[in-house]
């Protein structure tokens, strides 16, 4: 049942995922919201069972995974809430007008409608909330697309007991056969990313492979639009007058998130940046818990164990809480020495370690975050009368998804002005979000419709508004 | 002054592109807007002078060059109307909710921001509209980006004095130096699509070369959007009942939609689906006029003649009107014949030329439209009664991003709603349109600001609105 899926079995899965979107694209969408709602309930029904399986293959402990699954439940609740508004839709209504500057103009009429099949390639590092229901799943059903989600190989036997209770809660609620399916085996999601009925791809793992799928997305004879979350060392900017008035707290809320989790979070500080004047690094070995955690599987702690090994190898960086691999570990450099290197410094560790970087001046803060490569966040400890603050949050913006102001990156909320994306190689699709209500955009694409009579066009575009959604009229 | 740009001035324009963007991606939107405006009055006084190279170069004639021109000179104010609007800027603010369903909301605002410089790789058949300072130009600018353009081969002196006329008006109105600049010969566009700096691209043209250029984009260290409108054939789908109705009419429209601009325009429909049963195709040779179209060039008519001579030669297609490839040029063939062999039937044809398709049964424009390639355009000319226009705009919405009824697809208007796109061959970028007010989306990305104080963020996401914007708080 967790075995690689044959080609055969994938062919089929492909073929109802195609006769499945034919039909569930075509459903008005606050048709889709029952059906959103039905997962939701599957899986919190579900609960007890699915959180023990996660626990045993992930070992990320039944607390963690009990809020995670409610991130996930919400998350299929507040698409339905989004499916039925309908602002979504970017409903937009030009009347025929003769008088338009440029030459009269028809009647033309835009919305936003679903790509097709999707496929999904679920993380390793978030069972529930990015991985077989998660909100790369949630946005693609709400979108009107079907999907086809690929299942991380360290949580195969949830992945098949989640996908099961996907199924039966589709099935009851009456939608499309093959409107969600999974697929095992890395042969098996690279078949699905070059099929012509996908039109697809969604990915939150590492840079080398999302960057390896992304080049099978966009070398195929039809490229596909490929929305990869990848990675990123979030780093965080103290500044002089924050170290000095809250050094204590700057110390013991960054120990609490760049460890949260055992590290393994896509946006965990992997970089402070502290003056060297404060004695905010000499409080940091005191701060560390001297525990050991655990790892998600084999794979991540041999790939832990050798970006940690390679970041304190760097010229000029020293060790200032060893971990032994098992409990954190922070290292130290200074500013001068990242400014020599860069990309060797900036490298994300994937796990329960950090760097801690001394500047001697507050402009070396400017010239640092001016070399850092595209983030998902960077995140400023200040104080309001901070004379270097303006400049730094206008380039971080150049460079982070997210900018942050005296709190930390890790926690994700999902809402409606979240933004967890980033340019390259935060993500391979720097416009678009996988978190919060915007992620459903990444699934759709306009169509204008011009001079088609009231009932030839999508219930969304007409003057009556039967789904009473907004709609912008010009 | 139109020869190829060497590397060294190549240097020194990106550099400035890069300096300029930083400038300019940081004015308040607004401000933005009197610098459009300086550019497209600019244009207006330089009409006559501009209009005399534009036909010497292209053979289009003056009244359409006048037409083009007062196109472009809308674009570029109806984007100066955006920028002041601000709608386009997607403000949107989650207040903090400590009740928000998955846990604590922190305060969450989002905004569009400029991505970068971008280049912009010109079209030989609008040497206003889509060059120089065509809407490509007028909606990097209007997003806050800097812009190098690579000039067509086909108006060098043209691309040389527009160029000339839009940077004296830059320089009178205020804007950084390098803002805006051009640069000649395939090898510098080349070279600008792979610099470091440059962090979008937009293109019309052929499918070949936009394939090539979308390659180099996403092949890149840090790949980077790449907004390619290529090829399509804007099938034309007559019903039964229209054909019958009002045979004479559509076959005088269709003819004239055709060889519109000699046949020219990436929406010029190249395929008439019709009734075997109708008189329609017996009328067209009658319709088709008899006299020679220059083309735009050499190279245009070389490849006229190639694609045309390659249709011409598919099995069972005869030709109805020959044009000796002066005149306008129709090939008739079946659905049946069409439906077996696909491909070599829905080839773009770029020039006078069309291909009338005779059906039997209405059915077969469902099978039709079905093996279609991605378009710009799919039109019908139907009757409000016929049974299958239902399904037929259903079906044709999946392959196009814009459908027309009882209109034709030449004549492109600039409004809000319109969609100028289309899946792959189409566009490279289904997602976006090149005309239109949402146009400008293709050169932003979200940004969103955690917890930021109000004297720290962007005018946009202020709660004081000092821009006056739509913002959407949720």
């Amino acid at each position: 049942m967790t075995g690689a899926t044959s080609p055969q079995v994938l062919a089929h899965k492909l073929d109802t995922a195609a006769g499945a979107f034919e039909q569930w694209s075509r459903l008005r969408p606050p048709d889709r919201a029952p059906v959103l709602e039905a997962i939701a309930s599957a899986l919190e029904e579900a609960e007890p069972k699915l959180v023990v399986l996660a626990d045993e293959e992930t070992s990320l402990g039944e607390a963690r995974l009990h809020n995670e699954m409610a991130r996930t439940v919400f998350q299929l609740r507040l698409f339905a809430q989004v499916v039925t508004r309908g602002e979504y839709l970017g409903a937009t209504i030009d009347h025929a007008d003769p008088a338009w500057p440029m030459g009269p103009r028809p009647d033309l009429r835009r919305v936003l409608e679903p790509l097709g099949p999707v496929v999904v390639f679920a993380a390793g590092n978030f069972p529930f909330a990015f991985s077989v229901a998660g909100g790369d799943t949630a946005s693609v059903l709400a979108a009107g697309c079907s999907v086809i989600v690929k299942v991380h190989s360290g949580h195969p036997k949830l992945s098949a007991a989640t996908a099961e209770v996907v199924q039966h809660a589709l099935a009851s609620a009456g939608a499309p056969e093959g409107l969600f399916d999974v697929v095992f085996g890395t042969e098996a999601g690279r078949a699905v990313m070059v099929d012509p009925r996908v039109k697809a791809g969604a990915f939150t793992g590492s840079i080398e492979a999302g960057r390896a799928l992304f080049d099978i997305a966009t070398s195929r004879p039809e490229p596909i639009p490929f929305f990869g979350e990848l990675g990123s060392v979030n780093p965080v900017f103290v500044t002089n007058a924050a170290a000095e008035r809250r050094g204590p707290a700057i110390v013991s809320e960054f120990v609490g998130s760049f460890t949260l989790g055992a590290g393994q979070f896509c946006t965990k500080p992997g970089i402070l940046l502290v003056p060297e004047s404060a004695e905010l690094v000499d409080r940091l070995p005191g701060a560390v818990p001297d525990e050991p955690l655990t790892l998600l599987n084999d794979r991540i702690r041999g790939s832990y164990a050798s970006a940690l090994g390679e970041l304190r190898d760097t010229v000029g960086v020293r060790v200032l809480v060893d971990g032994h691999h098992a409990s954190p570990t922070v290292l130290r450099t200074t500013s001068a020495e990242l400014l020599s290197a860069p990309q060797a410094h900036l490298r994300e560790v994937f796990g329960p370690a950090a760097l801690v970087v001394e500047y001697a001046d507050e402009s070396e803060l400017i010239e640092v975050a001016k070399v850092i490569d595209g983030q998902l966040t960077a995140s400023i400890q200040g104080e309001d009368d901070d004379v270097v603050a303006g400049e730094l949050i206008r380039v971080l913006a150049a460079k982070a998804g997210r900018v942050l102001w005296n709190q930390w990156p890790t926690g994700v909320s999902v809402t409606f002005a979240q933004q967890h994306g980033g340019p390259y190689p935060a993500t391979t699709a720097p416009a678009t979000t996988s978190v919060g209500t915007e992620a459903i955009s990444r699934f759709l694409r306009p169509v204008a419709y011009q001079n088609v009579p009231q009932h030839l066009l999508p219930p969304a575009l007409r003057d009556a508004n039967p789904l009473g959604i907004p709609q912008r009229a010009c």
